[in-house]
C-alpha cells in the first residue's frame, strides 16, 4: 500500500487510537476511578472527544477522501467501505453550519443535566423545553443531512443503516398483531410461575464465579477482554483484542447479573470475532446498533433462556448457590426465569413484552419528526399506549416518558434497533438450524463452539464492510421478516404457559 | 484572566488531557489489560504521545509563549513559572534538528529491545554499540541544549533543575566515605539478625488487607486513588484527585509489598497535595525526581523503618498473619527488616547500602559525559567499583552494568535523584524535628497527620512552583548537607549491630 491509500489508513489509525483512550477513560470511570478525579477526567474526555471530531472533519480527511474517491478503481473493496464511512462521519458533522452544531452540542449538555432533575422530580414540564429545541434543531439537521421518503429514515439510517419507516411499520405492524393478544392471554392464564425463590440472597462474589464459568463457556475470550462491575452494565471495545464486558450484582436478585452479563457477552463477542484484517481501521466496529442487538439477543434469549442451556447449568448454579436453589426443579426455576408480564419500565421487561416498549417509543418518534404530535402532548400519548399495547398506565413521568436517557441526548433513530435487533436474532436462529439441526442439543452439551463460529462466519467477520440489510440477506436468504420472532414467541410462551 | 494568559492556560489544560488519557493507558497495560491488546494499546500510546509532542512543540506554543514572556510584569508569578517550564520543554526539543531528533527515538526503541536480549544472554557487548550511540547522539545534543561548567550539569538538570556535578562531588564523597567503612564493620560483627521467619508464606489477601490499614494510616487518601497489583511497581497521578498506586506481592517475602507499598505512597500523597490552583497546569507535578523520592523514602525508610511506626502496627500485622509472626518478638522483627548487607542488585538494596549502587552509575555516567570512560570498558569498571564500594563482584553482566534499564532509554543523569532524594529526606527530617520535637511519639501513636501536613506545607504544595534545591533550602534553612543521611546511618546501625 502506498500514497494516499497509506495516508488514509494512518490516519484512520490515529483516529483509533484516541477513540482507544477516550473508551478506557469512559470504562474507567464506570468500573473503579476514584471520585475526587471525576471533575478532571470528564474534562480529559471532552479534549479528545473534541481532537476526534476534528480529524473527522478535517481538510486533511476531505483532501484524503477526495483523492481516494478520484481513483476508485484501483481501490480494494476494504478501502472503497472505509472510504464511504468516513465520508458518512465527514458529511454528517459538516452539511451543518458550525455555529449551530456548537449551539446543539451545548444544548445537548443542558437537556442532559435537566432531563436527570425532571425525571427525579417526575416533571415532564421541566424538560418539555429541552426536547422541543432538540426536536427542532434535529429538524432542521434533516434539512442540511437531506432525506428520501419519509424524512424520520434519515435518522434511522445513522443507526441502522438502509433501513426505513415503510420496512419497520411493516415488521412492528405484524409484531404488535400478534403480541398484544398473546401478553393478554398469559395475563389470564391460570398457569403463573413460582417466582419467590429467585429473590434469595446470592452473594456478590458467588455470582461473579458463576457468570465467570459462563462466559468461557459461552466463548468469550479472557486474553482478549476481562470483566468488571458497574452500575450501568455494558460492553466495550478498546481495540479487537480488548473488548471488556461490565456488569452489575443484584444479591437479591441473581437475574440481573446473569442474564446482563450475557447479554454483554453476545455484543463483546461480536467485537473479538470481526475480521482481523480490519483492525485499526473505521470498518472494525459492528455494523449497526440493530445487528449488535441481534447478537446480544441471541446469546441472552435464544441460547441462555433456551431450556437446554439450564439443563446443562443448573446443577452448577445449584452448587454456586444451593441454598438458593436445592428445593426447586428444573421446570420451575425455568418457568420462574421466562415469567412474562406487563411492566412499566423497559429495561426492566421480560423478553416477550420488551418489543412493546419500543414500539411506543417508534411510534411517538415519527409522529414526532413528521409534526404529527407535539412535545407537549407526549406524556398523555404515551401513557395512552402503555394502557393500550401493555394494558398498565404509569403513575408518574419519571415511570413513563422520562424513564430513558436516549432523548436527552438528542438521540433519535435509535430506540428501533433494540427491537430489529430481535427480529435480525430470531431469524439468524432459523437459518442456523438448517445448518445446525442438532442447536437444541449442542446447547445442552454446553458445546457452544458450532453455534458461535456460525454467528462469526455469517455476521461477526463483516465488523462494517456489510450494511445490516445485507448481513441479514445473506444469512438467512431472505429480506427482514417479523414472523421468525414472532412463531418463537408464540410457541414458547404458549407451551409455558399452557395456552 | 483573558487574552494570551487564558489561551495558555487552555493550552495546558488540553496537553494535560492527553496526558491523563496516556498515563491511563499505561496504568492499565501494567494493570490489568488483556494481552491480546497489547500491540494496539503500544501505538495508542504512541500516537498520543507524539500528539503531545507536536502539542509541547507547536507554532501556536512558541506564539503563546513569546507573547507572554514580552510583558511578563503582568503576569502572576505562577504564569511566569508555567511559562519557564513550558519553555524549557520547547526548547529541549526544538533546538535538537527535527531529524536527528526522530533518529534518536528510533534508536531508543531499538535499544530497549536489545538491552532486553543482552541482559537475557548476560551479554554487554550485544548491547554496547547501541549504548555507543546513545552516548554519542546525547553528547551532540548537549551541543545544542548547551551547558554551563560540566556537560554533565545539563543532563542533570533535566531530572534534577539546578543540580551540578559540583555540588554531587562534594556530598556524595562525603556520604561514600562514611557508607563504605560501616558497611564493612557490619559485615565483620558478630551481631546478625535471624531473617528466617520473614520467609514464611503470607497470602497475597492477607498482605493487600495489610496494605490498605497500613496507606489508610499513613494519610493516602483512597477517594483520590486506589491500590491495584502489577509486577513493577509505580505510583502514576492522572489528575490530582486520581493518584494511583500500585504494588507487587511476593507471597513467601512479605517486604516487598509492604516497604514498596510504603515507598510508592510517600510519591503519591506527594502528588495527592499538590495546591489545587495548580490543577491543569504544567506545575501540577512533583518539582523533581530527587524531591519526588525524597518523599518516598520518607515515608519508606523514615516512617516505616522507625521502630516506633512498629511498636504501633506490628500487633496488627500478627494479627493478620499468625502463623508467621507469633513467635517472634518485635525487637528481632525490628532488626530483621533492617537487616543491611551488600548485595548486586540496586532494586533489592537495603536502605544503607542503596547509596553505594547509585554513587557507582554517578561516577560512570559522569566518566562517560568527559571523555574520561569508554563505553566498552564498562563491565571491568563497573565490577571493579562494585569490589570496591561493596566488596563483592557481580558474577555475570546481567547482574552487573546490565541489570538497569534506564540507560537503554537514553536516560542519563537519572541515577543521582535516587541517592539525592535519600539526602534531601533525612534533611527535611531533621528540619522537622524543630516543629513536631515528638517526631517519634507521633510515629509511635499512628498520629502520620502533624508529619504528613508539615511535608505538604514544605513540599508538595508548591507542586513545580519551587525548584529542588529551594524547597530545601526554605525547609530546612540550609543547602542541601549530607550530614544529615551520615549521621542517621551511623546512628541507627551502630545500635542495631552494636558496633
Amino acid at each position: 500500500m502506498e500514497g494516499s491509500e497509506k495516508k488514509f489508513y494512518d490516519y484512520l489509525a490515529t483516529i483509533q487510537g484516541y477513540n482507544e483512550a477516550i473508551n478506557l477513560m469512559y470504562w474507567d470511570l464506570r468500573t473503579g476511578a476514584p471520585k475526587k478525579g471525576v471533575e478532571s477526567r470528564s474534562q480529559a474526555i471532552g479534549t479528545l472527544s473534541a481532537a476526534v471530531f476534528d480529524l473527522k472533519t478535517s481538510d486533511e480527511m476531505k483532501h484524503l477522501l477526495d483523492e481516494l474517491s478520484a481513483d476508485s478503481a484501483d481501490l480494494s473493496q476494504v478501502t472503497v467501505k472505509a472510504v464511504e464511512e468516513a465520508r458518512k462521519d465527514y458529511d454528517q458533522f459538516k452539511k451543518i453550519p458550525a455555529a449551530q452544531y456548537k449551539e446543539y452540542v451545548i444544548l445537548q449538555s443542558q437537556a442532559e443535566s435537566i432531563w436527570e432533575e425532571a425525571k427525579e422530580a417526575s416533571d415532564f414540564s421541566l424538560f418539555a423545553p429541552y426536547l422541543k429545541k432538540l426536536v427542532t434543531f434535529n429538524k432542521e439537521f434533516l434539512e442540511y443531512w437531506g432525506y428520501e421518503g419519509n424524512k424520520y429514515n434519515t435518522l434511522l439510517d445513522f443507526y441502522e443503516p438502509g433501513m426505513t419507516v415503510e420496512v419497520l411499520d411493516r415488521v412492528f405492524g405484524e409484531l404488535r398483531e400478534s403480541i398484544v393478544p398473546l401478553v393478554a392471554s398469559i395475563g389470564s392464564s391460570s398457569n403463573q410461575p413460582e417466582t419467590d425463590f429467585l429473590f434469595r440472597h446470592f452473594p456478590k462474589e458467588k455470582q461473579a464465579a458463576f457468570n465467570t464459568y459462563i462466559l468461557e463457556n459461552l466463548g468469550y475470550d479472557f486474553s482478549a477482554g476481562r470483566l468488571d462491575e458497574t452500575v450501568h452494565p455494558f460492553a466495550i471495545s478498546l481495540n479487537s483484542g480488548d473488548v471488556r464486558i461490565t456488569t452489575k450484582y443484584d444479591e437479591q436478585d441473581f437475574r440481573t447479573a446473569v442474564f446482563g452479563t450475557i447479554h454483554e457477552c453476545g455484543h463483546a463477542v461480536y467485537e473479538q470475532n470481526i475480521s482481523k484484517k480490519l483492525t485499526g481501521t473505521n470498518l472494525c466496529d459492528g455494523t449497526s446498533m440493530g445487528i449488535h442487538e441481534s447478537q446480544s439477543l441471541f446469546f441472552e434469549n435464544f441460547i441462555a433462556r433456551n431450556k437446554g442451556f439450564w439443563k446443562k447449568n443448573y446443577s452448577k448454579l445449584q452448587e454456586i448457590s444451593p441454598e438458593q436453589f436445592r428445593d426447586i426443579e428444573l421446570d420451575d426455576y425455568y418457568f420462574a426465569i421466562n415469567e412474562s408480564k406487563p411492566s412499566l419500565i423497559r429495561i426492566e421487561a421480560d423478553e416477550l413484552t420488551y418489543p412493546l416498549h419500543i414500539m411506543i417509543r417508534y411510534e411517538i418518534e415519527k409522529g414526532l419528526f413528521n409534526d404529527e404530535i407535539e412535545v407537549e402532548d407526549l406524556p398523555e400519548i404515551w401513557n395512552k399506549k402503555y394502557e393500550e399495547y401493555l394494558g398498565i398506565t404509569p403513575p408518574n413521568d419519571a415511570k413513563g416518558v422520562l424513564q430513558d436517557v436516549h432523548w436527552s441526548g438528542g438521540s433519535f433513530g435509535y430506540f428501533p434497533s433494540y427491537a430489529l435487533g430481535y427480529m435480525y436474532a430470531a431469524q439468524l436462529k432459523q437459518a442456523m438450524l438448517k445448518d445446525l439441526q442438532n442447536f437444541d442439543e449442542l446447547i445442552e452439551q454446553g458445546n457452544i463452539s458450532p453455534v458461535k463460529e456460525w454467528l462469526t462466519e455469517k455476521v461477526h467477520t463483516y465488523g462494517k464492510l456489510k450494511k445490516p440489510l445485507d448481513i441479514i440477506k445473506d444469512a438467512t436468504g431472505e429480506e427482514l421478516k417479523a414472523s421468525y420472532l414472532i412463531d418463537y414467541l408464540n410457541e414458547k410462551y404458549s407451551r409455558l404457559y399452557k395456552l
